[in-house]
């Protein structure tokens, strides 16, 4: 048997062999198979390719490196400092053109005092004392701002935290922060495919380089206002100004790699990210810092110290967040979209064969044709 | 012919064809069908919608920012430097709230000495000199560390390598360093689906976070405290506060956007990462920088300095590593997995129609029944 | 009937219904289904399975981090500072080990001049002044580069970009940068297969690491010769050192799990960032800082400032970029391709069927055979 088997087997194997199928001339069951099939198959088409691009291989999994250069000129005059000329070495932190950095828009100075208050803010996350009872005199409060101390000598004095200075300031001490200027380059590969980008490429007139500012109108501009930016993210440079921001800046891109490479441009977006972060709970941004501004505490106010107390840095993170996909044509998604589209047929076939044989009139006359018994 | 054909295939069009299949009343292979059917749906429904959610579309790349600030003060009584309160300023590099962050644990200055020995430890990776032959004075052993130099003057010296300094201390210099506190803020966006979402969202009452500290019963507390930070990392706070380690902050964000937005929750782990680095090969962490403390090595030891050697700063290297990934119902896989499974089922029928045909008593009746042969 | 029609459901269940065939004793199509057949097995088995590993699931989010450090010492005697011996500290922007780090090769300090002219050089991406007549003394340039200032006292001046600099030195500076070294730790880890490793991990003997240097015969030597890098990045020490650059250092990750573990390796890459980023629109890197150079400006050249200039730092910044996929065997993908790829068949089926049933000369009859007609 086994053996005839195989050898039938053999015989046969290049006979042509396709299944017999019956003909009910019933259009409405008919009318109904086609209907699916046609549901089914706008989906695949339409849907799957034309619109989510299913024939394409995708990577989400970018490479990438940003340098930013800030460009810009400030002159304070202030009791502190007299009259005094800031540029880019001073006011951002750190000066090395990094893809996260910070711009002073506003400097407090804390001096050695000696600290017994402990009122702490309503908003300090992690304040330990709410009221004077909670902390005494002579112990650090490690895991607070550093109240409660009792110190002899001036030289060696708590340093409040930010948040206890009483006298913020009402005017932001860098007001032409608004003003300066961020050019940003970005350079992205997506290692999938080996494809290289960077966002000043499709730029071919320096003129325009030298002048442009990014605006809606010039999407790709790499050089961008930091009080536009700031403005685009929703708020306003004077209302954070003194308090401090995260500022979050998005370079998106989304390259169809079937397409010219010069197609494949960066889209940039901006958001607030701090309170966005805290809603409320100790939004903005700030940190203490040795001075920024060379050998100034020294000769701050006139004093000498022996370790001047660190300034506090109030102002806005710039924070670039580069993400992006490409996609290319691979054989592999398409035969994925496909067959699994043409399986779902199978379905459509299953329901109608459930209409004809089981819900309909004459479903007695067509299971005895379509289910031949053998005995 | 063929025209008859096209006649034939427009008229046919509607008519509902289905295949006409036998019935082989063998409850043999009609169960193994059934069971392979029934493995075949269990698999597609449990495991792989169910269990592995594959109704869903997955976002693995998130766009992710960080925002820490460490809180604390710590008191050192020192010969150089005399009574001294420490604060954030001083003993976080950088002060900006990066995502990576070093926190002093240990100073070694290393004063301008004249060195001519270039004995080097065993395990300093790239070290030149081995043995005090291997090196001669008055030449720069770049790749090395700077041993093996004869400089005229004091003020103009080799500035050893931290390995060199022969005179470790025993005691971590800032002790304190142990109850620090850090306060993370993590701002995730998931671009595919737009999506936003930050690690203090969830928390409405200030109150929490004033008081609250991270630990298996506040899972959601964003303050962390630094000795418990390395205790869950796996390591002890002084077991490597004097030789420097790097800790690994992981966070975690794994979110089902079919659910409530607020399910969407980050989950923080921790691991050291140094001494996986290395597995004894240099393992610690230590680098050296112009004095972090203000005005300090130019009075340290009340000795004045042309040009003051850099300090050795050893401590714990924290870095955050963010990732996570969202999951959104979807049709396309959901309609790759439905498709693909079923078109497994014709395995099943393969399979089950070898056996009908060719290993049954029965199987010529059937193979001739199955097969029509038309001539 | 549909009662009856259920009761049939239920007692058929167990029967097992095969399609019925109808051999058609056609070696040509039989062929041509048994060669598309073919056709459709050697692209799942070769191209999906055995090329592509369509059998596993793949992670390309991975997580990274990684700590650097320079090596090296280099002498310099300059007019400016005398004999001086640079270190680490002094030359590496942040010292710290971070990931991306700058690499002093040259200085250009800018005393604190008066400056009336504001000529810039053509490829200043955001100048305002062109020529003399575009700015006004008196009125600081905030977007441009801070020319046109008219200023008492020689203290306080405006402070030239690096652009402006008339006298760029001939030089490199440092021209010891060439031969520092680097020595790159890395780790990473895979979420979705809870999978680490690092770029030491392999190395056994630490003699190895003491003596080793990175080329194409010491492929997972982590220690890496500046020069070559550069060179092996497509230019030449001496070329960019004046002006700057930025070099990418790419570490990529490609680790089968199904394999080894030991056989999950790092394999290095370079390529120069900056000049691809902009196609001589300002190529080049630099940027400028309080000094560098612990209490140097303010005895620089022998003047006493109150508020000395920044320094300008030109060099190369090298940046890590991570990246990497694993791949792992996993059920769904693997049911995904053949389910998907078997679908396909049925493609096979249904063109054979049209030649069958409509291009042969014998079609009608085989139609007629195929289409059981009922009434």
């Amino acid at each position: 048997m086994g053996q005839v088997g195989w050898k039938g087997l053999c015989l046969s194997l290049f006979d042509y062999k396709t299944e017999k199928y019956v003909v009910a001339k019933n259009k409405k069951v008919g009318l109904l198979y086609r209907l699916v099939q046609l549901i089914i198959l706008a989906y695949l088409v339409i849907w799957v390719f034309v619109i989510k691009k299913g024939y394409q291989d995708v990577d989400t999994s970018l490479q990438s490196a940003v340098v930013t250069k800030v460009k810009g000129v400030a002159f304070t005059n202030s009791s502190e400092l007299g009259e005094r000329l800031w540029d880019v070495a001073d006011y951002v932190i750190p000066s090395q053109g990094e893809n996260v950095f910070f711009v002073i828009t506003n400097l407090i100075v804390t001096p050695n005092q000696r600290q017994k208050t402990c009122a702490e803010r309503e908003d300090i996350p992690d304040g330990m004392c709410s009221n004077d009872s909670d902390c005494h005199p002579g112990e650090t409060v490690t895991a607070g701002h550093g109240e409660g101390l009792e110190w002899p000598g001036p030289e060696w004095g708590a340093k409040g935290d930010l948040e206890e200075i009483k006298s913020k300031p009402v005017e932001p001490f860098l007001k032409k922060a608004e003003d300066f200027t961020i050019y940003i380059k970005n350079f992205v590969r997506f290692p999938k495919f080996n494809f290289s980008r960077n966002n000043v490429m499709n730029i071919k007139k320096k003129s325009f380089l030298k002048s442009c500012r990014f605006d809606p109108k010039n999407p790709y501009c790499p050089i961008f206002h930091l009080g536009s930016i700031i403005r685009w993210a929703g708020s306003t440079f004077h209302e954070i100004a003194l308090e401090g921001g995260v500022i979050g800046i998005h370079i998106e891109w989304n390259c169809d790699l079937d397409k010219a490479a010069s197609e494949c441009k960066p889209h940039y977006s901006f958001s607030r990210l701090d309170n966005k972060l805290s809603k409320s709970v100790s939004s903005g941004f700030n940190f203490r810092s040795l001075p920024a501004v060379p050998g100034w505490p020294r000769s701050w106010a006139g004093v000498q110290w022996e370790d001047p107390g660190p300034v506090g840095n109030v102002g806005y993170r710039y924070q670039m967040i580069v993400n992006g996909k490409a996609g290319k044509f691979n054989i592999i998604p398409t035969v994925i979209n496909v067959g699994s589209g043409l399986a779902l047929m199978g379905v459509a076939a299953f329901i109608c064969d459930l209409v004809l044989i089981y819900l309909l009139k004459k479903s007695g006359f067509y299971r005895n044709k379509k289910y031949e018994e053998v005995r």
